[in-house]
């Protein structure tokens, strides 16, 4: 794809684009001296509110051999439109998906731009997902219960050539934890509990 | 896992749990009998801020052979917290994968739970995704970029034996969209456009 292959200069890493370029640096040669730092754990608790809608909280989370916490106790809702019988009280859980790739591909694109020394001056996308709800209605075996495929777009400006902007985006795509999650799956195991189990 | 099999009753539907059970039933009907309702596409526009941090806004999607809105243009943040150098704007994104799959999994509960008649009094559930960012830090090539694995802990009470309580999880997890996506992967097409394509 690339007629060039990327420069790598010894320049002195400085921040830019927001990024603590420095910074980001220094933690992933922490990392790299002491692997057991990497290991994190993010978390997330809901409840059931009335219908469809539900609410996550995401405030805690382990790693870098510690215990976290968000500077706030982010909250988000998640419901059905009412063309499908929700009272539509937040975004539905397949859009969250949307925006989980959208978020994690972008800051991988202003992190890698950081450190090769690209400004960036826009990045935008938009994501579609296709769905058939034949599958999660229950009313066709064939069709699956999730999206059939995602679409993403980036429209990204910045102090470089179209080939290296566009090598930013290969880039966070190779080291993405939500496209690696959404493209090749991840074991998800169930716990359920009743009160019937203390009756 | 179940020792009785969900007895099929031929009880009249009812509004149950805040689901409006006979439009819910009488929306899968009407797809039953005109399956091109039933594609649906959900969108989310995301912009860069600074940094790792990002927001998307979800307002609209198609769907039912129509075009709609949520009745709000909703915004959520991305971005990663102080210990991996970001600004904590927001959830991080491998969080709001975890938000995703509790809120798909809970509303499917809850449609179950009143198209059997089952009054629910509680659904809680925390979810655990634990991950190795050797991956996206690009310090392994043998460890992946997303969670190893996640999982998901249901807290529940209604008005129904604890087995029936645990066959609503169950039928909730096969027709999950967000499980479905997570657990089997989705193909996920990027798109770049820059500025100098124009120059």
């Amino acid at each position: 794809m690339a007629a060039t292959a990327a420069k790598k200069t010894s320049r002195t890493p400085v921040p830019l684009n927001g990024v603590n370029t420095p910074t980001l640096l220094a933690t992933i040669n922490a990392v790299g001296s002491q692997p057991e730092l990497a290991k994190f754990q993010f978390r997330a608790a809901s409840r059931w509110i009335s219908g469809t809608h539900s609410q996550s909280v995401m405030h805690g989370f382990s790693g870098a051999g510690g215990e976290h916490r968000h500077i706030a106790a982010y909250k988000a809702d998640g419901d059905h439109p009412g063309v499908l019988c929700g009272a539509d009280a937040g975004p539905t859980p397949v859009e969250w998906l949307l925006h989980a790739l959208a978020s994690c591909l972008t800051a991988g694109i202003a992190n890698i731009a950081a450190a090769r020394g690209i400004k960036l001056n826009k990045v935008e996308a938009t994501v579609e997902g296709d769905i058939d709800l034949r599958g999660i209605l229950g009313l066709s075996d064939e069709v699956r219960n999730g999206y059939q495929g995602i679409a993403i777009s980036f429209e990204i400006d910045g102090d470089a050539p179209a080939e290296q902007l566009n090598q930013l985006v290969a880039q966070s795509r190779a080291r993405s934890a939500v496209f690696d999650c959404l493209t090749n799956g991840v074991p998800v195991s169930i716990g359920v509990r009743t009160p019937a189990m203390a009756a």
